[in-house]
């Protein structure tokens, strides 16, 4: 179906209209895909969507951030912040809860995690105050942290929020390292971008 | 993030865990994408996301069948049956619902419709008794309707599906026709199947 049909459909239904626009308001849904699930959804048992939208709404109205690393949780502090097997000294500070997800499945790191909500970008009107940064400052200047690890993506708004992060941990009793930049695992070094590749030459590491 | 990671992905949340998925539940709806959903829905307002599940819930709960064509409508007879202005007489006989948006969004076709819910398909369990055909051949024998028009896929399964409607409507008074199936707009000879092409020459049109 080509896209000016839907632009222009008539749904014949206000509840059909209504529901393809709600899966419409989802990120990456068009409408067509919106028509293709709400039709599935309309297909389906009345007890599965009423699990459906039940699974959803309990989501959205329950989860909660946790009060230590504001990771998604379930309650006030997140099933990582009170494993007390994880090594309590050190913190790696992330972007987003993908990131967490993302480094968790490693099964690489034992500490904890500090999820700043973002980056620091003008552009988008996200300054230092809109992140957790203060918590952060807060958190190493209360507790026993002495390494943190940023994990921040190397992009511009990534790397001015890794120097202010950096900055502001100056006074403190604190190790800052980030993550190692370099060639990744599987990738060919002709494809590798120069900067990349510059990088992992200049910050090479002993081969035993 | 490489698929394996969504596999054992551990969420550290329960109710972030059930909310993927219900997503992940939906068609062409992956791990990944269901992910990102879910962190959407989980940052935007509470009031928002109970809207979105109030609209889908309604939707379900609160669509009903056209009794006469079986379209999806908010009462018991769809706009289009109960529209005074359509003509009566002719009805055109369809798979489903997004067939009848496609056609509308035309504006040629101004008489009523027949929704088959499918296509006769043996490999699928989906016999002539699993479609609305009796239902059909009901509303013929009822109402004034004299002709047919059959917009069925043409494929193996709409091709037969097409036969049984026409074998089932012989001893009735009603003309039965097939939209036209030829070379498209905007479509280059030298790309269209040869099937398609053979037909197109043997069911030519006089040129005026």
């Amino acid at each position: 179906m080509p896209y000016f049909y839907l632009c222009t459909m008539d749904f014949s239904s206000k509840l059909l209209e209504k529901g393809v626009e709600a899966l419409a308001g989802l990120p990456g849904i068009g409408k067509k895909t919106a028509l293709r699930l709400a039709l599935h959804l309309i297909n389906e048992a009345p007890e599965k969507v009423s699990q459906f939208t039940t699974d959803i709404e309990q989501m959205r109205q329950k989860i909660q951030k946790c009060k230590i690393c504001f990771n998604i949780s379930d309650s006030s502090t997140c099933t990582i912040c009170s494993d007390n097997r994880r090594q309590k000294n050190l913190v790696c500070v992330v972007e987003g809860i993908r990131d967490v997800l993302a480094i968790e499945s490693t099964g690489q790191f034992k500490g904890l995690y500090h999820i700043l909500e973002g980056v620091i970008s003008p552009i988008d009107g996200i300054g230092p105050s809109d992140l957790t940064i203060e918590a952060l400052v807060d958190r190493i200047q209360h507790t026993g942290i002495n390494e943190i690890i940023m994990a921040i993506s190397p992009t511009i708004e990534g790397d001015t929020t890794m120097f202010y992060i950096s900055k502001k941990l100056n006074n403190l009793n604190v190790k800052v390292t980030s993550i190692a930049r370099g060639v990744s695992f599987g990738g060919e070094l002709q494809y590798a971008d120069e900067l990349t590749l510059g990088r992992s030459i200049a910050s090479r590491t002993l081969y035993k």
